[in-house]
């Protein structure tokens, strides 16, 4: 495995020509040493998602790729789909997975943005970590007008393109390049089909309410089983870790005397967040990932 | 990283010549493919663990590359140590990691040990899931006697090798080869400086005394911090996981008015085992290890 490893989360919108998908995903697995681990097209979304590995060089040589196969297939000016978009590569996330800094992230999102104006002529937007005003950090301000209303939106200068001039590419938008936590979608559910419950906790717990910084929360039903579950996305789980959040949401369950039945990881999660609620659970003191059997033997290997 | 994936952990009865241990790390570092993670000498037990992975066949050759390396440096006849020993080549434990079954482990140690008696002579005693006989399984019982004692012990059918005719070798004597759990070694501290506590609970955890089945234990004192600690090998973490083994010592704890005031893990932990501990405190449903990204990633190497 490499030393150096960045995860890249591009989304494009295009999600119902599955071959125009698969040119993509093409473009992205010919990279060496760059590892696509998953593609989901949404077709009422009208939108893919592409989540790819690599060392830090050979993942900004992927994002070009990518830029190369969908710029010549995706005209924003027909397309219509649930979710809004600005660019025909919306936006490009880096997150740092391992032996790599958010520093680094920021930096590469940099170099990534400037080499998409220059080669593509698409407009560049920093954000999240990456963001150069506040109001940038968050991807939805950015995108607010979506690719129809750019013409008018990029020429306001509070909304000058971090790369580029501001003229938006006729048929590609712009795109948002930015740095940003691996996201764990983690979902608690519990023993009641009261969806209120669910609800209040969800509004406990979630930033946006006065909750933790780092959680989105929603609170909705399983009607097949007949109980409710809160729905949350951690946005950093070195901050704001994931047995913090459980026991939170454990606690203002247990004012309504409701328990957790049980919960659940939606995609992927880290080796590190394992070792994190290890690390909790088990009150261990002065544990290193390097005593995991796997990473030990990935070290030796790297070094053979 | 290979799909299968072997531990082994042969033990030799040399503590003290750094040069021999050295051109024994070697010898098992010779092997393509074969991975040494560790090497510990202890002069007083005039004893050495060599820690390594690899493919199934890559590991029975690096077992017969120590051999090779040890039978002409170890003279049983002038060993004194600590810790009892019936071989130069004492004991060869081969562990299943990854993709990789108990039974698998049992079929190679039968191999390894038809193996060493042809090539070097060496009468073999299969033990742990690969024992022949109820009392083979410990190795202790096995190991009774010691090298000077099995020139008469191994007359008695009871006592016939599992390879090789019953004849001890003049300077190696004989070799246990076995097949076994990965073994995790972890310690539990307690708000409390009574010895009689840690040993109290050690009883009631521990499969000896009527505890649970894969628990060693003993009560400690760690003198330097004022408290004390029930210190455990846990020899099946599947069977007997991790986390049950802490909360049954916290409940146990509990009983006295001690808190568990911390713990460690001593060596090293399988992924596996991080993942049990998720799925126990998080009350994870249908969790997969393929969801653990590092994973996910060396699936992409693999297939790459």
């Amino acid at each position: 495995m490499p030393r150096k490893l960045v995860e890249c989360v591009p989304n494009v919108s295009e999600g119902r020509d599955k071959e125009a998908v698969a040119v993509m995903a093409e473009a992205i697995r010919s990279v060496p040493n760059v590892f696509l681990l998953d593609v989901q097209s949404d077709p009422d979304h009208h939108r893919s998602v592409f989540t790819f590995v690599g060392e830090p060089e050979a993942v900004a040589e992927a994002v070009f790729r990518l830029f190369e196969a969908a710029l010549p297939r995706i005209d924003l000016r027909h397309h219509r789909g649930e979710h809004p978009r600005m660019g025909a590569v919306d936006v490009v996330p880096l997150v740092p997975v391992r032996g790599v800094k958010m520093a680094d992230c920021v930096e590469l999102a940099k170099k990534v943005g400037a080499e998409i104006w220059r080669r593509f002529h698409v407009p560049v937007y920093l954000y999240g970590e990456a963001a150069t005003r506040p109001e940038r950090a968050d991807l939805s301000e950015i995108r607010k007008g979506e690719f129809e209303g750019f013409f008018e939106k990029i020429k306001d200068p509070q909304w000058a393109p971090d790369f580029g001039d501001p003229v938006v590419h006729p048929t590609a938008g712009v795109t948002a390049v930015g740095a940003r936590e691996f996201l764990i979608a983690f979902n608690v559910n519990l023993g009641t089909s009261d969806l209120r419950v669910a609800k209040e906790i969800a509004k406990a717990v979630r930033f946006s309410s006065g909750g933790l910084r780092y959680v989105k929360a929603l609170g909705m039903e399983l009607k097949e089983r007949g109980i409710v579950q809160v729905s949350m996305n951690l946005t950093n789980f070195r901050k704001t870790p994931l047995p913090r959040v459980l026991e939170l949401v454990r606690r203002e369950a247990a004012r309504f005397g409701v328990p957790v039945v049980g919960t659940e990881i939606v995609g992927l999660i880290p080796e590190e967040a394992l070792v994190q609620v290890a690390e909790y659970y088990l009150q261990l003191e002065k544990f290193s990932p390097a005593q995991v059997l796997e990473r030990r033997i990935e070290e030796a290997l790297g070094g053979a």
